[in-house]
């Protein structure tokens, strides 16, 4: 188990590995071949960055058995999912704005975010594990009252790709079993969801292999699981948490 | 006007203008400072790639009068728009696949392309040329009997983000004005599309305005304008050919 991170000091993007408050620094590739670069940094001294740089975010949707009864959705035949674009990617500890001009409801859904770790396409169920190379937290932030405006067309990705709306982070965790592992959301300190990822209608390599079969998947693409019940608007000035065990928190203030 | 290319040569990727089968190299960035190299290659000496890497490729649904007439649509409130995701993103000349497993029909829709030439947020209708690099062409390939699978949930990601269905080319033509342009699109060599830019319900200055209110654009990005009427669907082994006077030819075979 590794927690690997991306930062910035002395005006360098670098990555390594984080543990009790030190990055153990490696040169090369995070995905690809990489060595100890010999040089340590203290987390409190460096600026932290989002983890990777996805070609694509994909979010899925109506992933989740409790959240489809209460919405009166069933399993859909095959993932349901949308993009999100690079202008929405942000990093733990970045401002969520308001979209200007906008003073509708804007949620946050904290999800199960997927790293690939290889490039696949048409991938069977048992070669997702070793092209996957960790997890992170997602908070797939929507403005939700823009969904629906236009009775032709449900518009997911203006909801959905607003500057700083796809927050991942603070790490991506290796060496976790993503069926074992519980979404933790907090708002002010309230918590608003905790859900198990043993809930999903498509489990996160079931996710991996049916969608390679529609898109070749790169090394850093994040695939975020979708979200369960408890998906709440946020006040301005409002401070939300996701968390996962194992992977940690990702923080940021809305508004 | 010039009509800016990207290719590679000698194992490297290069950039430059083309005239008569020449092309002139520059060094530096296409989008900001940039210098003559002076070196020059014959076009047929080179491999051309795409012209540029967008950050995002964003493709509008319902700008057009004729093909809303026909589909017994209105004129939105504001622009529709999807995403292609980068796995899409395809060149002159490449083919575009049929995805494994689909036999259902795949159209090509020929559209203008705008090529974001510097980053804007919030900009107004008169701020948009002069964030407008140039024009080219885009076929926004679509595997039209996915979107409506799932009843509750058009998937526009699906349909449009397959393996190089987001074809954009052969050039970024600068110094056009939009407003005279026309999309043409032959299928085997017999027209099927022929329709004006000036048939939109948002011309491209409105889109980039309306649009940069919502994500921030950055350079590079293409955003293409949506298809009028005149799509039809691909057998395997047709060869389509979008065509825009000033901006050039942008030919593919299918399956």
């Amino acid at each position: 188990m590794a927690q690997w991170v991306r930062f910035t000091t002395e005006g360098e993007t670098r990555f390594g590995t984080l543990a009790h408050g030190i990055i153990t620094e490696y040169s090369g590739d995070m995905f690809a071949a990489h060595a100890l670069s010999g040089r340590e940094f203290a987390l409190a001294a460096v600026q932290m960055l989002r983890p990777c740089e996805p070609s694509k975010l994909i979010g899925l949707w109506n992933n989740f058995h409790e959240r489809a009864v209460l919405e009166n959705l069933h399993k859909p035949e095959h993932p349901l999912y949308f993009l999100k674009s690079a202008n929405s990617f942000a990093a733990d500890g970045d401002l969520i704005p308001r979209p200007a001009g906008y003073d509708g409801m804007v949620v946050f859904e904290g999800e199960l975010g997927i790293v690939i770790g290889k490039r696949c396409k048409g991938i069977t169920l048992e070669q997702a594990p070793e092209h996957i190379f960790g997890y992170t937290c997602v908070n797939d932030v929507t403005a939700r009252e823009l969904l629906k405006l236009d009775p032709a067309f449900v518009h997911w990705t203006r909801a959905k790709s607003f500057d700083q709306f796809g927050v991942f982070g603070p790490c991506i965790a290796t060496g976790l079993n993503p069926a074992e592992l519980r979404v933790r959301v907090e708002l002010n300190g309230v918590e608003k969801q905790n859900y198990p990822v043993e809930d999903m209608f498509f489990s996160p390599y079931e996710i991996v292999s049916r969608i390679s079969h529609d898109v070749t998947l790169e090394a850093g693409d994040v695939i975020a699981c979708g979200t369960s019940v408890g998906v709440c608007g946020m006040n301005d000035g409002d401070t939300v948490v996701v968390s996962i065990a194992g992977i940690g928190e990702l923080t940021n203030r809305f508004g």
